[in-house]
């Protein structure tokens, strides 16, 4: 199923607007050309709705967020919503700070995103803060593991169907879920926890298989997670004596370029609960 | 011709002040170090006097720009035109919303540039703005092929008689022109095309070959053009099994690196039309 | 005795809290990766009290600073304090521009840092506003030689007795002071000066290495800048025909992911004053 997908971005060569932290942002442009997508990124309230009429989708990372960035998220993302464009939302660091909780929140309340992606903990401070309490327990993990994975896959259903956004948690093992269905992917590596931004990356590139797979965006999130998992495995396979995490960022990107919907399709590992 | 420019950025080591987007700010300052030059970014108006006053020269990237960056570039393009420093625009996305637009043209009209460098595309915006018409219609492609070369040419000579700078559009077949004669360049590879920034990196490189060769910006403009797709060139050469466009991007730093001003003379395809 | 400060770094994976430019953040994002600490980035006010409160450490870094983020910078330095963390200033171009030194002299008055990082001309400028003349002298040359080492070390111990701050300079030879002792460091390369950023690296991954070693601050500053160096000496030896900065600069971060405790023991190369 998924290699159609990247099959996809390829042919259709999406441009993403990108309103994304100053951290990563060379990586999410440099993975959006790697995937077959193109990158542009603006941040100013002036100018990002001349700039998100001409893209296909948007990607809204909150990490470095500032106050007048976050003007630009909410206009962004409204115009986005108006042209029935893929919108993403990453809410980095959510639950770290009560301005990037308010603002993620604030974000899901007016916009309508097509999928939120962030690691466990991100995740359950969006649904603990939207009302959402199923599933979510002072005991569940800040990972999900072989031994909670029932439990997070009924969180994550649960959390889809109350937001109406497909969610996407990353981790060691990645769960995708519209709400009816949940993707188990098992692709990836651990040293990619070693580079920054891996997950701004993956944003950014699933955001363009969104705007370029409009009629499935939870099985083209599923591919964009395991196209990256996938680069994650094979870039570690490249590895030699004396690289390291930033020679391993570069193998990543690389992995991702040579990929083909062939390799996606072969290479991709994932179940469906 | 364009060997002795690369050995005069090296001699001089010229101090470059970039006001210039945050996607790519990374790779421009590597590159100006790799050339021979130094970089300095600065893009707050309370600092921004101070610090392009030190240098040998400014290049001002609008991709990303804000209205606290707007007001930096005025300042420090007024400042630099004072001292007679040299001072470049890139006019990222001029067309793509009428904030870039209006800002290209703003700053075109209040401060004298030695060099526009954009795409055909950008420059055709830039040009039609300034009242250029001649060799600009509906027809005029959005990339300078074989086929439309002569139509390019003459564009581009118009528009750098008319607004007093020299002009270099990029893309497959680059043009440099003063108004009077045009160079054009047939280095590089199209799959720099698919590494983010390459534009920003070579307005970056071209400020330091403007900034050390003052007595002829048109062919220190046009040297530049060739070091950076020569270093395209050379960089893909270096390619082996399983690289992308992450190791692409860093090998083409590499090669300017290494370039020496003999291997530029050798390498460059340029003529004069 | 410096082997053991990269050993807590890797036992307590400090989280540190980075107010830094956007030119070189995403190397001082995975230099603290590979050194086995975590990095997060905030220049927000409304931001800032949350993030620094989780955090263990702040780095302050001045270059490409803006009104909001010096508002920023204050903030962070005054609550780092209350909580006891570790905090360290690099002052990027203090004495290029009016703002950066004025910025650089006022954090010092208000916030206690436990370590100033500076080249040799920046820690001047700061000694001279605070009042330290002894040693700063206008003959004294702007870089640390084996020719004026015994004026530099007298220079540095005086002003990190004067300011209550253990002071580094770094260039070809790095000098540590507490007021008391100053280490000599002689480990690096002189193509690092060739990369963007190496200083800016150092500094975030020197607060990792405080925040890990609080009883020997002193100690855990010369232990990061004999890391850095030694890296920079290991990537080299890895360098292959065709590399240039551009590689230069991952096979240094490389080479921090890889550094045993035993590697730097071994490698370092420092002396006592």
């Amino acid at each position: 199923m998924v290699g159609k997908y990247l099959e996809q971005v390829r042919t259709k060569a999406p441009l993403i607007h990108n309103i994304t932290n100053y951290v990563t942002v060379n990586d999410v442009a440099n993975v959006l050309l790697a995937c077959g997508g193109s990158p542009i990124m603006s941040d100013e309230p002036a100018d990002i709705i001349d700039i998100t009429s001409i893209c296909n989708g948007l990607n809204i990372n909150i990490g470095t967020l500032n106050v007048r960035t976050i003007e630009a998220m909410y206009a962004a993302g409204e115009k986005s919503n108006e042209l029935n464009h893929a919108v993403l939302l990453d809410p980095v660091g959510a639950g770290a700070s009560k301005l990037r909780t308010d603002t993620a929140l604030g974000l899901i309340e007016k916009i309508h995103f097509d999928v939120i992606r962030g690691n466990i903990s991100e995740i359950k401070t969006l649904a603990l803060g939207n009302g959402t309490t199923k599933g979510v327990d002072a005991d569940m993990a800040d990972a999900v593991t072989d031994e909670n994975l029932d439990q997070a896959v009924a969180f994550v259903k649960g959390y889809a169907a109350q937001s109406g956004s497909v969610i996407a948690i990353t981790g060691a093992i990645d769960l995708i879920s519209d709400g009816k269905i949940c993707y188990v992917v098992h692709n990836g590596r651990p040293e990619m926890g070693r580079i920054t931004g891996t997950g701004c990356q993956l944003s950014g590139m699933m955001t363009a298989f969104l705007a370029a797979n409009p009629d499935d965006i939870c099985g083209a999130a599923t591919a964009a997670v395991c196209t990256m998992g996938l680069a994650g495995e094979i870039a570690y396979d490249y590895m030699q004596q004396g690289d390291g995490n930033a020679t391993y960022r570069n193998r990543i990107i690389d992995a991702i370029y040579n990929m083909t919907p062939e390799m996606l399709e072969k290479g991709a590992k994932y179940e469906v609960r």
